[in-house]
């Protein structure tokens, strides 16, 4: 085993999932190793603790007669479950013989992070020194919204000044194809909690008598959209930056069809908005999506109860320019109009991030086109947009005045955020390609 | 401690959860302490497996010239979860200073189903004989539908020939007023499985392009009602018999009012059929509840997934002359009808029972009348309706050829099913005193 791929085992072995409070020691140890690598390469790193996960720093000699990038990344991962759909331990990676890692966390982010901190331990090992003032800021809070990241670029805004921000945390629209995605979709939470009886109740004695929490949070969710996919929350799309006859017709060219995305996806079929292909859909238009519906038996066999409580995790997915905050507060006026009486409402809000738009034919933009050329050869770079979110993004531009390069090495087949996360040693050993020579052409745009 | 109460605390401690394959060897054992119990008060008891949990029977000495009664009653229990909201270890029986027992089962049916045990060992004691022909049917299966309990009933038709039938499984009105419960209501579950994508995905890179299995179950289970609260699945209530004006006036004048039953349920509000008091739906008529609502995540925090599958566990409860089976294939015809493209829906049909209803006005019914009088004296007893299923009463009917006396002990606030379930030791005593004066009386009817 190469020493990259050494480094990137002992990042995956550590199981920082930062959604599990029980989990905390080993966010701590997460942040530890990365420092030490950090210190190991000749950066001066720097943990900073936060009221929740510490965010990590590392940085060269600043100097004022070069540019400053900045390289953000996450080592947190997301939870594992449903852990029986795993082939094998999530935490203790494998390497198939074509090539290919899986574990969690593999591309979402451990593995793009370091192919970062690698690329620049290349080059200090080869020039002694790099060609411009970097600096690493690594956080273990981003698979639960950030919570404390924006208050820390407020804090140390003149320590993290820079000219230029770049990210290696989206998708590649294919292997060996440099991939910028110039836009991205925002996030908004909500959970819903529809409360009835006081306790469980058997559903012959009290059935028909009081409203059933499950019955009306289905009727509550089943509000949310039309029979054509369109949410119905008022107001809703009113904010909605329509999408570009360019950027459609670009999208139709790409190698990413509505046929890829149904493989990708194992669905018995697409399901998009009316009016919009299932691409448009996932990239470029707003969502309200159900990622939890929980209440009564869920175990083997029936239980005949009218539950207490029934819960529903909501999270809608923002395009330009819509208001995370005014979103929110849409849709739980939509909930508390539309629930019945009979029942008790509580709507708890979560976290939330804008969505995101970049101009590729600034100077940076454009560096980081050829770099992408250069590092994958062959193939014109894919402009693209994303339907995931990073709401950092907006913060880093709102803080710290910085546009962000977003360079993903996310292959469509990654599975992140589902069970058997994989990331080939190709994009690993790429992204450490990509990297230096980013460097070198952000240094000279 | 009482003898009595030691016999019960000792069957209340084995866990003998029906719905739970993990506890078959308790189950197992519970079946041989009862079996123990008969042999020791001076019955011949006879354990007979099944392919499920075993049933357990015990007889005197049949003559031909006396009478034949059946009692049947479950030594099974519902599982205990959420186990969080009990006070203390359901399996381990409390007695409060005030005479109340907790424990799963306590009421529903370990508790009822003993105090005739101990009522037959004590006229044995006395009389060194019963005044008629006992069997007694005690089997392991009541709260997953009696799956095997028919069939047994058929193989054994004439060793379990008998006259007349009685069970307490049923409610008492008011502590101390003998009620005798003439009607049930019937039940048919459902299992539905709505299958998307083929792993969980990020909502994310994919939310929009896919139709999500939550966001799909909720709009097809609330199809299932229309805004007044009735069921929507076509001819669901094409059989339904009507409430009749005496039954709904008897009604009027018990003790069980609608405020009661909101006291009871704990529920911010009642929400009764459109045109029913809550107290009419509860006990005549039909409804589709929700019993289970799942998938996707429920931990802290959020997961932006779109879930691969999505679950709803539903049970009708029905009222004379609803069929079951027709009402499970109206049901599935109804799903189907309103499922959308996109996903795949799976619908699995549970157990099911018709609805019973007897006339109390028969030699055995007066019978049933005077011995709760007498068990339980001044006041009359009540002549209710109740809205749980015994699916058996119906087979015992149509099998066996005989009618069934529902004497319920199970008070409106034992918790049956839920938490902290309560039995009391006067209901207890009370029961054993029925047994004894039930005897005589059907003896001489």
């Amino acid at each position: 085993m190469t020493d990259h791929l050494s480094d990137l085992f002992a990042f995956l072995r550590i199981p920082s999932v930062s959604t599990d409070s029980a989990r905390r020691a080993d966010l701590r140890q997460c942040a530890s190793w990365l420092a030490d690598k950090f210190t190991a390469i000749g950066l001066t790193a720097q943990i900073h603790q936060t009221p929740g996960h510490p965010i990590v720093s590392a940085r060269n000699r600043r100097r004022a007669d070069r540019r400053t990038v900045l390289i953000y990344g996450h080592y947190d991962v997301q939870p594992v479950d449903p852990l029986t759909l795993w082939r094998g331990d999530p935490f203790e990676p494998t390497l198939s013989a074509d090539g290919v890692i899986t574990a969690r966390g593999a591309t979402d982010n451990k593995g793009q992070i370091l192919a970062h901190i690698l690329g620049v331990a290349e080059t200090i090992a080869a020039d002694g020194d790099l060609p411009l003032n970097i600096i690493f800021l690594v956080e273990g809070e981003e698979e639960i919204g950030s919570p404390h990241l924006a208050a820390f670029l407020r804090e140390h805004r003149d320590e993290l000044a820079c000219d230029i921000i770049a990210i290696s945390d989206t998708g590649m629209i294919e292997p060996n194809r440099g991939t910028l995605t110039y836009g991205l979709r925002g996030i908004a939470c909500l959970e819903l909690t529809v409360s009835g009886p006081d306790k469980d109740l058997h559903s012959g004695i009290y059935g028909g008598a009081v409203a059933n929490p499950l019955t009306v949070i289905s009727r509550l969710v089943a509000t949310l959209h039309d029979a054509a996919g369109h949410v119905t929350i008022s107001g809703f799309y009113d904010d909605v930056a329509p999408l570009e006859p360019w950027e459609r017709a670009a999208w139709a060219k790409l190698p990413m069809r509505d046929t890829d995305l149904l493989k990708l996806t194992g669905a018995p079929a697409l399901a998009p908005e009316q009016g919009y292909t299932a691409l448009e859909c996932a990239w470029g238009r707003p969502t309200a999506e159900l990622n939890g519906l929980y209440g009564g038996y869920q175990g083997e066999g029936s239980k005949t109860v009218i539950p207490a409580e029934a819960h529903a995790k909501i999270s809608f997915r923002l395009v330009p320019d819509q208001d995370p905050i005014k979103i929110l507060s849409l849709a739980e006026q939509h909930c508390r109009k539309h629930c019945p009486p009979g029942v008790t409402l509580t709507v708890t809000r979560g976290h939330s991030g804008a969505a995101y738009r970049l101009d590729p034919d600034t100077a940076f933009g454009r560096a980081a086109q050829r770099a992408l050329t250069l590092a994958f050869p062959g193939k014109t770079p894919a402009l693209v947009r994303e339907g995931g979110s990073i709401p950092i993004v907006s913060d880093f531009k709102k803080i710290l005045g910085a546009d962000t390069l977003l360079l993903g090495l996310a292959l469509p087949d990654a599975r992140i955020h589902s069970p058997n996360e994989t990331f080939t040693v190709e994009n690993f050993e790429g992204g450490i390609r990509l990297n230096k020579i980013l460097l070198r052409e952000l240094a000279r745009a």
